[in-house]
């Protein structure tokens, strides 16, 4: 990550939190304005490390030496730039070509951003999508959710796994029975008219894909229900 | 958004900007420490308008009243609380839910993140994939890229809604609220030892995400089930 002249220390120990919290850790400073600096230490958290190791630099050129390929980010779309991509298409091509050889994310200054020259020394142009109304994301946020993007297109897509072992037809279908004949026995199906009561709450279940503990503790409130213990 | 128990008004600040650029506006804060405060106002940059139309509420419930679809953020997992998702599947999920009804997004304390009878309050728990040498993102950080998912989630195409009209956090706290007390007065269940028995059934219900008219059937039985009548 390279942050061009970065006005607020703040926005710098923001930004190296939001890298290692994406597992990035090489920070480039062109012509920081105030750093090292408190405000920065403090807003890295635990991050400190990133901001010792980061590496000052006088020009960009300095910064991207070695690099393959920079993408620019800027909220600033303009004429006669490199090509433009969203943020999430920028951070795939840039892991794409990172797998073998140096990748970079160049950030701008906090009110004006990246001038021409410098989002033209780069290999594309990324814009986080943003409000017409208000666009100008904070320096850091936008470090964030950049590092964010690479991250994920760096991970294989990871599945939320659940924990749980689905419960059997079977073991369904013996609580729908239980359902069901506790609910006539208390009156509240009447099996002559039964309506759409049962459909109903096979939906319910179908949806929320019961595990197997599930169903024994709602078999066991069914059962407990019908044989009432009354509380002391 | 929601921000329980937020220690730093910058946080605040923060969040609110980063609301803005991804086109949102409705801020509630449960419980804040220090606000209103300048470090919010400095902030939050152009998004003042944020901050100064924000809810101050005194409990989560409060700021949840109406809410069909609550997606808490937090970067610790945890057993027995409702599905997990990561950033994007949960947005995805809130979009389609947030077409028709009204949707959140729940951020915790900066320190201690949701506590897990928050979480539990909630439908999904949302994950930003994050390095496991650093997991904590900035609480604002993590507003830009929950809000940033939301956003692109938005601006995709709309998938086939569901049909049923999803009860609002109330309604599903009312259920819950009987569901316990009938259990314990048939002696289901030990207020002295409740083991996991309510998490595990706000799991099974949050999972499923009730529809207004489930919760009806449901408290409708439980209702008779205290009451039977016998059937003849």
């Amino acid at each position: 990550v390279v942050l061009c002249d970065t006005s607020h220390p703040g926005n710098v120990g923001a930004a190296a939190r939001a890298m290692k919290t994406m597992g990035l850790s090489e920070l480039y400073l062109v012509n920081p304005r105030c750093f090292p600096h408190p405000e920065a230490e403090w807003r890295a958290a635990r991050a400190s490390d990133v901001l010792a190791r980061a590496h000052s630099c006088a020009t960009l050129d300095e910064a991207l030496h070695g690099v393959a390929y920079a993408v620019a980010c800027s909220a600033r779309s303009r004429e006669m730039a490199v090509p433009i991509a969203s943020a999430r298409q920028a951070a795939a091509r840039l892991v794409e070509i990172a797998r073998q050889q140096t990748g970079a994310l160049v950030f701008g200054n906090e009110a004006s951003g990246l001038n021409t020259g410098a989002v033209n020394k780069c290999q594309l142009l990324a814009t986080i999508p943003s409000s017409p109304q208000y666009s100008s994301l904070n320096l850091a946020a936008a470090v964030q959710v950049m590092t964010y993007e690479v991250r994920l297109a760096a991970l294989a897509p990871a599945v939320a796994a659940r924990s749980g072992e689905l419960a059997p037809h079977e073991q369904v279908e013996g609580f729908f029975d239980d359902l069901e004949r506790t609910m006539v026995e208390i009156g509240f199906l009447d099996p002559a008219y039964p309506k759409r009561l049962m459909p109903r709450l096979r939906r319910l279940f179908a949806r929320a894909e019961l595990e197997k503990e599930e169903v024994n503790i709602l078999r066991g409130l069914l059962k407990a229900l019908r044989h009432p213990v009354k509380h002391q």
